[in-house]
């Protein structure tokens, strides 16, 4: 399905760096859910380049919401959600000239030179910008319903954030900060390596650490839509993400079955397990613990540094040096576009699950 | 979709460990397709317990190809493969006391008591032999596009293998071992560390690297139908695998911009890269480089060693030893389930791009 | 998706006439529903040949479950239903001969004289005896929830049926006739308006009836997911159906709109319509009243008259007479498929406004 | 997928008749197409009220395509099209009182109140135009790959227009018309008819007949996504559709199978029917004879004559007199949306067969 994602509850993205808009259209989910545009700015402003670690454009995001709302809630109808482009300087792009780590000669030997090419056209973590306004209302609408969830630079190069500790307190915490990071002075360590990088006309990646609490056991279905499957799918459509990993991931290759398996034991009349390897997810199905999981965001490709790279109409080799305003990091940006494909693939299992009208809490209107 | 992946070409797996049969349905393949019996025997033989290292569970396979397939070959009509399960001990299984690292819980949780608990049921890996004997369909027509794929353990515990050297004859050796490790050395170790983990009553894990060659530039689609989306999301339907990564994946984070972008050049008159660290793929399309990715099989949950686990029942905690038939470790089995998701991805994403009939080579019958 | 159909709830189809089995998976339905195989039985017994007035081979349909079911009820897991066929005459059938009427050519012309054109192959109205014994659980299920299904042949050729009166009497009926018309009389002279037509070596078609009642009102999506797109999308799919229509259909296009709207009042507390010329959808939605639609069946294409057709081998014009065993009418066993893609249909829509476990009454066993 | 429809091609509306805008994400379609607004206008003006006999509310339809198109052509990406709401009166409407024959009812018991009921909201006959919109670039791309769509109004109330005879003029002809009837005497006749019942405070319904040239035989796939289950399913997505046949249909149904099949011969060396009552398709694929089906527009169900209904909050049966602005006749309006959709359809089919870009002629820009 392409630009389209989700089951009973799915998300259509369309839209260039430099075209007149880009847009998400969110459908399937409940009617009655507040849409606090308050919020959306806010997680909008997370996304939002962060003072010198981040790039020169600036992006205001006013968005509008054009259907599927009506008195400051979903009417249940799709929402069309649209951000116009304005600031953009379309004369910085060579079509010809591929860059190196981008998806422009990918999208050349598909498109056959039809592509947008500007500002990497489709293919723009800008396209993000809408996906984190539907993600809003959904992560909003969760919350209501006991689900939060939370992320952090787990590692930026090679430094390391804590581990979570209370997740309430850490979500709170992060998710009011536009350089999520556990531990002050590890963040200032973090800003720093992203300083020196620009400095030098580079770029940095890390991981990112999701988790989500107060989610339910027996989410999720057999084979080809376990949580991890249908999580991936949509954590891989990210830009720059380059592995996903469940609980322990590629570090539980090394453990024993015996260290791996999560005992399970009764606490407080609920069944509990005893450590978490596995990420909340067992077979698939999330096993009422917390799901945590974690995603490699690859080093921003947009570099100043000379790179080697071809002219694909004169079929030459060349050296090339970008110009124009980019991103040294987008791992701190990327944060709330993990949170927001998130929230949608749990909104679409609870949805499958417990039906269309679950995410609202309370009856009718009328 | 369930158990139902994939768009243009789909797969219906069904069945459970210890219920009658087991199967899939794969859907829109090409007609004219040549099914090879033997070499499907050869890749079911491939999944099959190997010696001492896996389960004493005789698993001979005996599939049937009921229909979607006449004279020989595909009929480009549905094809059905089923399994029957006839060396099964039911009488191990107490559903009340879910094993830690399976899927008994969450599937309890989900299904409200009404699954089928034997051997792990619709969860268990049994269901992965169906998978496998239509992959070898797939894999063995898109070799004749010239399109393959090989896998090896890269990481058995902490002992790791050499890296992919020539493709062509790696995957030649790969693709006849069942137990695929490149280096004859190291697939001794690895074998020693199971058969000792074995001795134990536990079990170990390891990271599969999968390779694939002769894929052209431009397959994928932007967003959701990314490669590594699809990938992704075919990947961790298989049991077990925890995490999944695409070139550098994970390493990649701690690798400047100007490191991991991967260089343009012309070589021979087609635009290749220097490196890959971006396993081939760009913006989720591909490049023409090989795709890259491993995968993170955890160890196998089934073992031995005593484990805390609670009676659902009674609800008290509870040590339990699990009796039966168990492998210490799965990951080279898991092998050609990886190859076998791989094919049916990009079969499906190559018959979008050109049309139902691509994957025969040749005209019609009449 | 060619062979699978539906969103929450799908069913996959698989199999030739003369293949080995034919076959269905039904996934999706809500674990703990009764599976009760005389129910099945009785439903496969509807769809087969009645007597004098239908064709002479026998069609036992021994239908094997080989997953999904344990213990008498669903486990959540995909359900496959197996029937094998055993009572076939392969010699019967010439590829280069195509049938008017039949799908010969143009599967010929899709599948590249690849596909198993013995007895129809996949197109073969044989394929729905798996539908049926899935929608047989399907059916059982949404009567325990108060939703009953009935059909009539409300014409067949130009005699006609009285009209539906008392539902609950009339379904109670039909359901246990294969020949399904309310009037006996009527029946009488249907029946030998078929024995008529077969004594010509002719066939005839007819319309069916199908009204749903029970079903609450607030059902359906809008637009490409209203009731009577995917109610149509199913009915379309089986054999021989060439025209639906909802309510009055094409007769309400002879009406001015006072006729046609279907005036609201309260009755009882609850809101009714005064008329159900809308046949109980508006906007796609369903409003509370019976469903209901016909289905236009076409005359049987296989008749023993001689008729004009090709050799597609020497391309010429020839005369041809059908050999064989075939129905002079099919128009009262589609009565059955056409119930029983009415009920996939009816659950999909319930299981995703109301949840997967909506459709079993009760908790769970555990 | 609710309010989206298409699998390798699929197009996503949004909307309400009284909100911000409405629109449509098309996407899947081939790079490279030329995009003709001028052409787009001219569908869209099909599709406005004319003159007397259609709803004074005036739409200029004034459309913005957003994403998708650069340089005149079609890139490959989602193409998004929007249609600003300005000439909307929201005081006519009161959501207590469900309009008979309307969705107001059925949607209020779907969304529980909050639907946005100004004007039929999500499900006004509004929400088409951007459909139309969509539908103008592929009826354009088909109609260069030789394949070419006509509608007219066979029947409006008893009145009935000549058979199609020539498609190539008659075609020509109705595409230029916003009345589009074959003969101009009873073109004159329906008009009538239709102020007559306007002047009654009074509307009528109509059948719509299309046929489809120019396309190859072997189109669609078996079961449940056969050429007539998607035409079906998109057709009945269309506002006021109560019905759909295939060939000669519902007709067919008094036919003997010996006058119903169609005779194959060779005529130029190509295998064609001697008749058509099949409307070109056997067994859910074409056979090469233009598709030929009817849609049943029911009687527009705005009328300004007194009707029954009830007042939800109060629970009153009461009269009722619509006022503002309403068609006494959409028949004429639906015929290219109808034309929409079924290029949506044959694309998305053709696509899936030939792959994504085949419905570009010619080779790449670069």
């Amino acid at each position: 399905m392409k630009n389209t994602f989700g089951n009973s509850i799915s998300i259509t993205l369309f839209g260039e760096s430099h075209g007149q808009e880009i847009g998400a259209v969110l459908d399937g989910i409940a009617p009655g859910i507040p849409v606090d545009e308050d919020f959306i700015r806010h997680q909008l402003s997370l996304r939002r380049p962060a003072g010198k670690i981040s790039t020169a454009r600036v992006e205001s995001d006013p968005f509008r919401i054009v259907s599927g709302v009506f008195e400051g809630r979903t009417t249940g109808t799709p929402i069309a959600i649209l951000i116009p482009n304005d600031n953009t300087k379309s004369k910085d792009y060579t079509p010809e000239i591929p860059r190196p780590g981008h998806a422009d000669f990918s999208a050349e030997c598909k498109y056959h030179g039809f592509q947008d090419y500007r500002g990497g056209g489709h293919f723009s973590g800008r396209v993000t910008a809408p996906l984190v306004a539907a993600g809003a209302i959904l992560i909003a609408a969760l919350r209501e319903r006991g689900i939060s969830i939370g992320t952090h630079i787990c590692s930026l190069g090679t430094i390391r954030d804590r581990k979570f500790g209370d997740f309430s307190a850490d979500f709170e915490r992060l998710n009011q900060s536009n350089f999520p990071v556990l531990d002050d002075a590890i963040a200032l360590q973090m800003k720093e390596t992203v300083e020196r990088a620009a400095a030098e006309g580079d770029s940095v990646g890390g991981v990112l650490e999701t988790a989500v609490t107060g989610i339910e056991a027996g989410v999720g279905e057999p084979w080809f839509d376990s949580v991890e499957s249908l999580l991936s799918h949509a954590l891989f459509s990210v830009p720059g993400i380059k592995g996903v990993e469940f609980g322990d991931g590629f570090a539980m290759t090394s453990l024993r079955g015996s260290q791996a398996n999560d005992a399970f034991r009764i606490e407080d009349g609920r069944i509990v397990t005893a450590t978490n390897h596995n990420g909340g997810i067992n077979g698939g199905i999330t096993n009422g613990m917390p799901i945590v999981f974690r995603c490699a965001v690859k080093p921003t490709p947009s570099i100043f540094k000379s790179q080697q790279t071809v002219d694909l109409k004169r079929m030459e080799n060349l050296d090339f040096s970008l110009q124009g305003r980019h991103d040294p990091a987008i791992i701190h940006r990327a944060r709330v576009v993990v949170d927001s494909v998130t929230a949608l693939v749990l909104c679409d299992l609870l949805a499958l699950r417990h039906g269309t009208d679950w995410l609202r809490e309370g009856e009718g209107r009328s």
